[in-house]
């Protein structure tokens, strides 16, 4: 896979655009993906076809892009990081099968395409939000970092606690339990750390430990990620008051309609930019910390707080 | 948690029952599964309340205590199997948690309690599951294997694939397809050795790994498993025809009214009692193959084929 991965020299020497970067990366892990779920007996197929069906329905891929770029910020190529950057993307995949359920979000739409369980029926959806579930780990336990310091069983606990009860899980749980109450803003602040700003920043960290990151530069990301994770799930409520279902992919106005906790609810659309705003400032803060090498998140957030979807 | 380990020598040395064997080593299980879900933050309250009611209920322990007896049958001692023992407990039990649910198997009763999903829903069932699903690969990476010949990465892929399309997760997809259809042995068989032989000799194997096997013991204790496997799926499916749901502790005749491809049904009961003979002698016959070591192996195949529940 050596010949489609964009060395960071290319990143820094050229005017490449962030754009670019971004649909260089996708190409990247898009093919890597295929690469792993490929194999010679597709059976049981059904569930093999539900698999592809919503692995390959036209997703960002911010979270494998964020674990690349973590392994970019620390060394010149991403291979090291690629295992991990699918793994991350298949908990991602399924944490939105299994949220689309009816007995959760109950959401039709998703990447402008009918829900899973819409054309596969409840059970299996749950079978193959599982299914991914377990793929991410059989992808991220083909890992082979470039150093010794983090020894791929780490980076497979960090990855299963960030999945589980105490990050991911738990958020949809708390997320869950906050629909239709009044909470205050601790409380989701509480929620998007799990439900959304845990996995980004354990992409970010997985990719750089991969690359075998020193300690100061493994926390100046960290930091990064938390406040980008942050930023981007704001920006993702405000999308969700502001945006058509068209233009998203998925059902606008459904955290309205669900009377989700979210920042445009709690505290307003102006006030929900701006904490937006900071919170992507504070990215780019830890991202000039790294000097140089921190262009690359630095282009990343600016580009995340003007997305448009 | 050395102290509590029953060693090897112990079970050559002393005419102790199999019945003593498996009780101690339900205790050594049921202390580690303990040790490793208590942490001081049990945020969210609710969800962690589900992980404790499902994980704790009285379960028989089967798939640990083989994985411990797998490298039991290899060294004296088994700690270094006991993270891989607790995280095959958390995937089956998350398995049985989301086969419950009412788009899957529906069953109102587990282990003589209601369903996790009567107590708590189903939104939140489906997120316990995959909070146990995760937890696994957490306590899984905690795993230090006596030699250098298996990595836990390694051991890490091979638990991920058992829990996986192609295994465990294939096979309930396989099952809930077949239901109310007229399907042959050789699709049955192909059912049972993803949904029950798989996640069993996956048990054995991850036990023996983690004591360093050589590889004709590896090899011997893998098609113990297998056969063990079969033998236990169509015990299981007996007993759902000749048991009440008082001693199962789960719905008694669920497979015939859910029209499930079960062994009785296609083939008899009488022919099914003498499958289930034929498989536990085959995995006797490997058991005898290891020599004295496979005593604790045939031991507990006699034990598990004239289970009652």
């Amino acid at each position: 896979m050596n010949s489609s991965i964009v060395s960071f020299s290319l990143i820094v020497n050229m005017p490449m655009e962030i754009e670019n970067y971004i649909f260089q990366q996708q190409q990247v892990v898009e093919s890597a993906l295929r690469k792993f779920v490929t194999e010679k007996s597709k059976k049981p197929r059904i569930l093999h076809e539900a698999i592809d069906y919503c692995l390959f329905s036209g997703g960002k891929r911010l979270r494998p892009i964020l674990c690349l770029a973590g392994a970019h910020t620390v060394c010149l190529k991403s291979d090291c990081a690629l295992p991990l950057a699918c793994a991350v993307e298949c908990i991602h995949t399924y944490s939105l099968v299994h949220d689309d359920l009816p007995s959760m979000d109950n959401d039709d739409f998703r990447r402008g395409k009918p829900s899973l369980h819409k054309i596969y029926g409840e059970a299996l959806a749950i079978l193959t939000g599982d299914a991914l579930l377990a793929l991410a780990f059989e992808i991220a336990s083909l890992c082979s970092p470039v150093g010794k310091n983090y020894p791929v069983s780490q980076m497979i606990w960090e990855l299963a606690r960030t999945a589980g009860s105490r990050a991911l899980v738990g958020g949809q749980a708390a997320d869950l339990e906050a629909e239709g109450k009044e909470i205050g803003l601790n409380q989701l602040r509480y929620i998007h750390c799990r439900k959304t700003a845990a996995l980004i920043t354990t992409s970010l960290r997985l990719g750089a430990m991969a690359a075998d990151a020193d300690k100061k530069t493994l926390n100046l990301i960290t930091r990064y990620g938390r406040s980008l994770g942050l930023a981007f799930q704001i920006i993702d409520d405000i999308l969700d008051v502001t945006q058509t279902t068209e233009v998203l992919g998925k059902s606008a106005g459904k955290d309205q309609k669900a009377q989700k906790a979210t920042y445009p609810r709690i505290m307003g659309l102006e006030y929900s930019k701006k904490a937006a705003e900071f919170y992507t400032q504070k990215a780019l803060c830890y991202a000039s910390m790294l000097g140089e090498k921190g262009k690359l998140l630095s282009d990343l957030a600016n580009f995340l707080l003007t997305r448009k979807k």
